[in-house]
């Protein structure tokens, strides 16, 4: 139940953010919805057809349809008062990420992958819906460059199978894990802390 | 039979829509051929591995392989004389749509999933071929922002579920709810209706 | 054994060229790893869940994985004295896509799937990754635009099947095969010969 309302919150936050870049984008009202859908189930898509989960999850579920649908309406309808949810949206986002995070983890650990592994599904979970909204609005992906937020999953999953050697409670381990990433990212932004750029003039 | 001719003639169309931007970018003939490709089956694949269909349909059809290949050469050899193909293409390429996005329809109901998938599969079929190849040419995806042309499978698809309910045989259905995406499709472009775009400034 | 080395040989060059490119757009140390994981391993990715080998093959194989995380943090150490190596990584380059050839040509007979399937398979799996990579940096694909890359491969895979008639042992022929993708692109960059654009400035 509580895993279920911070999902949604994460997809509302997701499925904005994406309605939010493509209307930037002068997109019309459908590839508004498409952007806000990638954004929200991209991640979780890529990974279930990397390991085979299919139909992919968010096709057996019709509340996050639901719920990205919403989203998009009320993007559009308040779209030009947005701003004032700027804070909410964020941390929606963060709680968000933490959550996929921890989703695409068990989804790996259920498939009997290397932990290495399932910390890259729990990554690409929470990182890869802003990847694919970024290639389809034609820009470099933002996660690539700026803010530590993939940085952030990574991790909270290496501590989620750090702790995993010493604790055996489950909900304990995702709690912890969840709030690694959810701190990192707030530290992150508070203090304007990014990873640096590694900018090397010529190509090969 | 009539469905296979329609078929091939829409894959003929988005083939050489495909193999006509890829010249605009000046890309070599394997390029031609790879965006000529991914526009003619690049919906209908991504439908396929989002529902578990493996191989994906068009590695087991060469016809469509050959369709293929023959369109990209004839749109080579002919390129500085194709304008006056400009009516046909165009009508074969709204015939294409109405009966891809029949078949990612039927694909979902045969897969048992709720109808609002179903029709997301659809648009997805007809759409989708052009959006990656407009990624590929590093532009962002025409079908977000111009004309009725989304808009007019979803419709389509609704058709097709609403009258589900009053009427029972298959063909008339297809025949019906494809006519309904044609004829929206013909009526947007006769008369220059598009949706608006959702312009939004600031981003988040 | 002999395999191995080559196969690891391609992935260090593949990764190594992605996270050059992808220093070169600014990216954050992230974004450098996953450019050189895309590129290294996003050909066979988009091959196996295309036919269906799920999780896809990276994900069973943790050499892979070292290799590549290896191959990214030299990479950054190394980035501004990385050009001396240009060479050995073309060299590398040039045998990894011979062999990734191989392999996805491999992969589709196993999947008992037709020969001209198998050569797409088998070009897709060595220039999908570069082709995802420049996506992801918002460029249009280098390979459908300069040398002869995939056109090597296609010629490859060619000859292995016409070989196939003559000849029954399958590592002479993967070897004959092999050699004439290295060749031809050798040859290519020598004498820097190119496929000709096919140049069409209006578009429908």
């Amino acid at each position: 139940m509580f895993f279920q309302i911070v999902d949604i919150l994460g997809t509302i936050a997701f499925a904005i953010s994406g309605a939010l870049v493509a209307m930037n984008k002068r997109m019309d009202p459908f590839g508004v919805l498409i952007i806000a859908f990638v954004t929200a189930v991209g991640g979780g898509t890529l990974r279930d057809i990397m390991i085979g989960i299919e139909p992919v999850s968010w096709m057996k579920n019709m509340t996050f349809v639901y719920v990205i649908i919403g989203s998009v309406v009320f993007a559009v309808l308040f779209r030009k008062r947005i701003n004032f949810l700027r804070k909410s949206l964020f941390l929606f986002d963060t709680i968000g990420i933490a959550l996929y995070t921890l989703v695409g983890i068990e989804t790996g650990l259920i498939a009997g992958l290397h932990p290495i592994i399932c910390i890259a599904l729990g990554t690409m979970t929470a990182c890869f819906g802003g990847v694919l909204r970024d290639v389809l609005c034609n820009e470099i992906p933002v996660v690539f460059r700026k803010e530590i937020y993939a940085t952030a999953c990574i991790l909270g999953g290496f501590t989620y199978f750090i702790l995993r050697k010493f604790l055996y409670d489950e909900n304990y381990l995702f709690v912890i894990a969840g709030l690694v990433v959810i701190v990192i990212r707030l530290i992150a932004v508070r203090f304007k802390i990014s990873l640096p750029s590694l900018y090397k003039k010529d190509n090969i």
